[in-house]
């Protein structure tokens, strides 16, 4: 059955039929507006979207692990401010002869990524479409808690990671060419595994700036160095490699290093703390903030601009 | 210039600097979420989306009224609540070929539109897509109120309804048709007149369910008697046919009470309230809630199904 015979109304009654509902969420779907705790009178709020073509491809992805990415996306930019996230509202946008089970699955992964971040869908739309389209907005608590914003760094600061760096990107990499595994590669791609209590974590632990990887890392922590009027300097050593991605770089005849610094998608949070701060166990330590000055590049590698990196990325190249 | 020689982030730099920003944001675009007043621990959020040729055209709107049109869709949904709009997140998908001037008139009516019901733009995300499509997500804060949800309606309550009906779908047939006049109806669809503040004025009034008039005012009471449990009589005599309905439909040869009954896209408030409520003059007193038979339909006027009209809108047909 194709949404267009279920009709928009049959969906979006199938689709919140297939939703949880947590403890943030004091009106979910059905009105013209839900409602969502936002506890100390704040809320953080993001939104990000996914065109198929640009974002992911079906057949690359099932519509649940499309669901699962969306959400994550979205999620981890909420962490990324050191806030809980509770809730999504999410925008299909799709071409009428979709199979019914396709959105249904999209639902299915949206609540489920929703879920591990501890948050609930609670309202959307949807519309016919050429292009299969999918907006999300995320909405986040801080619990009363300062938000980590990109601004903050200051030269002296260190600068840690939480999660994992290349894994996604270096999947997305092998299916280019193809292929459909190593299958932890792949899966990364598809569904990328968020730290998220590392963000409000981090806020705890004191961060002074923090962002999530999307656009990759040495990307990521230029927009820290921008915001912040600092530079970066990232070592080479800190990061080890993954067995995974040795074994497809010497496949493919690549180097793994521009998979871990300017890969996105994975969704590690970056962030820069104080020197003397002790790091939690999922925390690693890649670099130190340095001062500024006007000719040098925001972000170095080894103090060196990493130059096989392209410049993050453009959606709309 | 075109959005792909801007460039994603050049974009979003032109654009955000076009962006007003009101009380309700604590921090606004640019960080990977921004921040909103939600006063009395609780936020307000709802969610729709636009895409070119099932929602609007660029022959028939200006990127201004674009922006205006998807802006008010969703601050209506806020107003509807009973709450107060605080806030919207954009996301826009875009062909690479569109010129920036136009990216640039669509935040420019986002951000009127948004000022209008007290509200800022603070976040987004752009893309590329060969749809050109636009999903927005609003904010807002009910201030301690209870919500006025679609549920609340109760046999004996008066039905009365805020702002323009038919003006907008008039204005769309015009259009349809070819023509551009008469202007009153035109511009009626390129920039509703939404009454934001008679939702939460109607919270005060005690208003027992409330809906934005979205799918067309018959379809929308048949919501509200659908999560009531109740039926809704409308009276057609309550309507007073405004002169330039009377005139595009004479010339048309078409009926008046089809647009007034069942067309969209004006954002009237349609809310029911206890009988004894003294309405204020923005309200229009219309029909009463009845008891819901088993047979009979959700909806009538004057005691009878209205046949002439569509079921409301579907956007996959």
């Amino acid at each position: 059955m194709t949404v267009a015979e279920t009709g928009e109304f049959g969906l979006i009654d199938r689709i919140t039929a297939r939703l949880g509902s947590g403890d943030a969420v004091l009106l979910g779907p059905g009105d013209d507006g839900a409602i969502v705790a936002a506890s100390d009178g704040r809320v953080v709020a993001s939104t990000d979207v996914l065109v198929e073509g640009h974002h992911f491809r079906r057949d690359w992805s099932s519509a649940v692990d499309i669901g699962h990415r969306a959400a994550a996306a979205n999620l981890a930019d909420i962490a990324a401010m050191g806030a809980a996230p509770t809730a999504l509202l999410v925008a299909l946008c799709a071409p009428p002869d979709l199979d019914v089970r396709w959105a249904e699955g999209l639902a299915d992964g949206l609540a489920a990524e929703a879920a591990i971040a501890g948050a609930s869908v609670v309202g959307g739309d949807i519309s016919g479409s050429s292009t299969l389209t999918i907006a999300v907005t995320a909405l986040g608590d801080l619990h009363g808690a300062d938000p980590v914003v990109r601004s903050g760094a200051r030269p002296g600061d260190i600068v840690a990671v939480a999660g994992r760096l290349g894994y996604a990107s270096a999947g997305l990499t092998v299916l280019t060419r193809g292929f459909r595994s190593p299958r932890v590669l792949v899966d990364a791609y598809r569904r990328p595994i968020v730290p998220y209590s590392a963000g409000p974590a981090a806020g705890r632990m004191g961060a002074t700036a923090m962002i999530d990887v999307s656009d990759g890392l040495l990307a990521d922590l230029g927009h820290i160095a921008d915001a912040s009027d600092v530079a970066i300097d990232v070592s080479l050593e800190a990061f080890e490699v993954p067995q995974a991605l040795i074994d497809v770089a010497a496949a493919l005849g690549v180097d793994s290093y521009p998979w871990i610094l300017a890969g996105g998608d994975d969704h590690a949070m970056a962030a820069t703390f104080p020197a003397l701060t002790t790091l939690t166990d999922e925390w690693r330590l890649i670099g130190t903030v340095i001062e500024r000055s006007g000719t040098a590049a925001g972000v170095t590698v080894d103090g060196e601009a990493y130059l096989d990196s392209p410049p993050g990325w453009d959606h709309f190249r």
